[in-house]
């Protein structure tokens, strides 16, 4: 009998025994493959998070109980088991599911999600709330990954967690990876966390051992006191990150079996306090390429089931480990390259010919194709995590210093880092190219992912140049002109996907600030203006039209 | 025989002997002292680094080194230091220096200061470039208080710090303060680490104990030697907060006897990799008035050096002390109270008869006048630390479940809450009255510091309403109308400092959303239109020029 068919929403799972709770995830796991297979989204991330997702919707009285799931990646297991099973083959689509969790769409869903890191401050408002109004008791529940954990928002909502009276839980969903392998001090330091002897483990040993010598030693009774009292007072004093912030730290534990882990939620579910339960996962859990390759299988497109192939797998550049689309310019390319690949080849042409070319992205390297970059100049390319902020001060340092970065930063997510813009590269003009990728409406993301407010937000600040290209060539000779001497801070922004030309390995020229380029004459008295992209459309339009405009 | 005088920049410190800096010491405070007395400016930041600002220049090199100061509130004895003691009367005056550091003012100034927590990620993308440049070498040094350190920005840094090769420098300059006491567990955290015995010391003693017990006793060596290995595998993998993101850990240390600090500082300077050394100072160090309320005396405006009376001590309303606004106002004003108060006043009317009404601020209680609410309903306002993103998402929870918080920012620090805005506010339409405090230009503090950019940045977000008051009046009334049902988001943008109203105690009532007032009829074909304070000039210009204009 198929289980997950009798769910449709999370008070029929909680009608199931525990011990049917393993056919659910495999259920779920596979409903989950099998549905995104034809209907592309983020794969990996639901796929590490099926075990959590049905133990949370177990234990906790959803939808009374909140719980806050941070970006949303990986919330299909959520979506599917809280009403939107039927649904679920529109997810992504025009008037169909979300691509994030989403109130409007579901009372399942908590909050706005898409960016990075907000999953604590949220949800620690909700849980203040919650004891403010003292009205229905409920529960509140983060779900924050290790990527997101390096975000600096996270780190100000756990500073403040202890500071604030709260029943919250902290759930650490840790699978080593960002889209891109994580990075930063916070990944190492949970790494040893899980990997090594387990803190808690050893803090019993540590413990019994010495109280067995403190028995076993009458002469040396005292000194064992003594010695025990220091320890103790290290232990307590010196413990891990989370605790060091008052929060009471629960694990690691593995995140994959589920009847453990609704045993732990069970019962640390109404303790009083800041809670975190630290949880090892594997991203791409229970389908084997996704587990190899769990970036790469982050939003894999369209793939079969049986064989692991993916469809579009001739035409993206897989992570740093093949450069397509060096190989097809030099086959006579059949379509326009994506506008990312061309910024990856040419930041890597550029920075052959000028040493102080550096790059600097936040987590994305495989996405903005600074890949290309680094895996040539490992040395001169910089993923400094989900930190948009850091991204860019980070830059101003080094600008500071002499160096050029070419900082990549998604239109949207460059929001995080507006008053580093400000403040840290535009008041100081300082050479930093700000490089904004997903410019514009991005499609099946949504609308936190839309690059829609970068020209309004970015216009006011003084001493910024802003470029917009209209095509793959006018990319690659911005990128040029804007590492020419005496710039200051240059920015450009350009569009997600495909470009226009397949010819588009054009010499690096200058292209003069502040001028327009006339692409057309006309002898109405109208004339269309346009910026960037756009202009391709516009430029469609007026000849299929066959009015007299100039453009 | 004044050493001070003898100090024009760090070279000339540098060829005395380490005996005479508590002299120079003792010197760089008196005058600190002595010009702030006359010509106002940040008081207690600088007093408590003095020790380690002559430590600094004395052991590195600097220009060549950098030092980069965090906020820059403290940097006023490396100013006098640096070849501007002499024009050090001229502080914060037009044409003079100015308020923060700046490399446009010195070369001894390494980057722009004044918006907190970004000292970590420059100096790391200028040890990065060191590295990268192989020219000359230099040390980098970044000084971040503990307040600066919970901005999400410094733990950014922090993280990435430790995945980058670069052998900077972290002082943590821990004084348990921000302009009001630090919050959050981050402060804690550091209190208990420099309260308690010191970590190294206890770990020094564990294993030593161990050691000679292993010595001790041949028969249990190998239940010792193995209890030796737990205990150290413990000790490595629970290393303090900043050892776990593998930044060697230097400290607590006194930050106030500089003949140590150089001793200190001396032993680590060339260690390779990164470094954190921890201080422990007083904020106001040696001048006890400041040392006794350093939140007043942050700013301390005029002051008599001898008696530590302050001439502004009548005007302003002490923390949450005593409600002086109120007083006045029941004697009958002689002058316009400031904006700040006539927030603090309304928003306790307004929670007095709303109880969904709560206040959140990132570190500036006093700053806002929010204290007047926290004193007497402290379970109902929130001081989040230095952390302006998580002060909207936090609201932006506590909206989610139906409370209605004012986040009053500074308006240039909202810079650092735009994505929040915009993520988890607007898109979400929750109803959070973010009111924008220091709202244009605010003079002294300068260019880091004008609120001018806020109008611009919020026009193009959408379900923003966005309103400016052109009194005190006014204020009250869009502070009443924001909390209405069905408002959604709403901006209240107001100016720093005095209003135009001494009777501005007014009943609250309603604005229309989307109009505007018409103060005077005209007959020409000009009208003026304003918004906010700004009215109140127009309004006089046009009756001092006799000019017909509507407005």
């Amino acid at each position: 009998m198929n289980l997950l068919e009798t769910i449709q929403y999370p008070a029929d799972l909680r009608k199931l025994n525990v011990a049917q709770l393993p056919q659910v995830c495999q259920e779920l796991r596979d409903y989950i493959i099998q549905s995104l297979a034809t209907n592309p989204g983020h794969l990996a991330s639901s796929l590490g998070v099926v075990e959590l997702t049905v133990a949370l919707h177990y234990v906790f009285d959803t939808p009374n109980d909140r719980i806050v799931w941070d970006v949303g990646h990986q919330a299909y297991g959520h979506k599917i088991l809280t009403g939107r099973r039927e649904r679920f083959s529109t997810n992504r689509k025009l008037h169909g599911l979300k691509p994030f969790p989403s109130p409007e769409e579901s009372e399942y869903d908590t909050c706005t999600c898409g960016h990075a890191s907000n999953s604590i401050s949220v949800a620690l408002g909700m849980a203040v709330a919650e004891r403010l109004k003292e009205d229905k008791e409920r529960k509140v529940v983060a779900v924050i990954g290790d990527g997101s954990m390096t975000g600096g928002l996270a780190f100000e909502g756990l500073n403040n967690v202890s500071s604030t009276a709260n029943d919250m839980l902290i759930i650490l969903n840790d699978n080593d990876m960002s889209i891109d392998r994580s990075v930063g001090g916070m990944g190492e330091y949970l790494h040893k966390l899980h990997t090594s002897s387990t803190y808690n483990n050893l803090r019993d040993r540590a413990a019994k051992t010495l109280y067995r010598w403190g028995v076993l030693n009458d002469d040396r009774k005292g000194r064992v006191l003594r010695f025990n009292n220091a320890l103790k007072s290290l232990l307590t004093n010196q413990r891990n990150l989370f605790e060091g912030l008052n929060i009471r730290y629960f694990g690691p534990e593995d995140g994959h079996n589920v009847v453990e882990l609704v045993g732990t939620l069970q019962r640390i579910r109404d303790m009083k306090g800041p809670k975190m339960l630290h949880l090892h996962t594997v991203k791409g859990k229970g389908f084997e390429p996704a587990e190899r390759d769990a970036t790469t299988w982050h939003a894999p497109g369209k793939f079969d089931p049986e064989t692991g192939k993916r469809a579009e797998e001739q035409e993206r550049p897989k992570s740093a480990e093949e450069n397509v689309l060096s190989k097809k310019c030099a086959e006579g390319m059949s379509q326009p390259p994506k506008f990312q690949d061309v910024f990856g080849e040419t930041l890597l042409e550029l920075a052959k010919e000028n040493p102080r070319i550096v790059g600097v992205t936040p987590a994305m390297p495989t996405g903005c194709s600074m890949c290309i970059m680094m895996k040539e100049m490992p040395e001169r390319t910089f993923d400094v995590g989900i930190a948009e902020g850091h991204a860019v001060t980070f830059s101003a340092g080094l600008a500071r210093e002499g160096m050029m970065p070419y900082c990549n930063i998604y239109s949207s997510f460059a929001q995080r880092a507006y008053d580093n813009i400000i403040h840290d590269v535009a008041i100081s003009r300082l050479p930093v190219v700000l490089c904004l990728d997903r410019a514009g409406l991005v499609g099946e993301d949504g609308p936190t992912h839309h690059g829609a407010f970068d020209l309004a937000f970015l216009r006011p600040i003084p001493n910024l140049t802003i470029a917009s290209p209209m095509d793959e060539r006018e990319l690659r000779r911005l990128m040029y002109t804007a590492q020419l001497p005496d710039r200051g801070p240059f920015v450009i922004r350009y569009p997600r996907g495909k470009g226009v030309l397949t010819d588009w390995r054009c010499p690096l020229e200058e292209i003069p600030v502040g001028k327009g380029r006339k692409l057309r004459e006309g002898h109405g008295d109208t004339a269309l203006l346009t910026i960037g992209p756009i202009g391709n459309v516009a430029a469609q339009a007026i000849q299929e039209s066959g009015l007299d405009v100039a453009h």
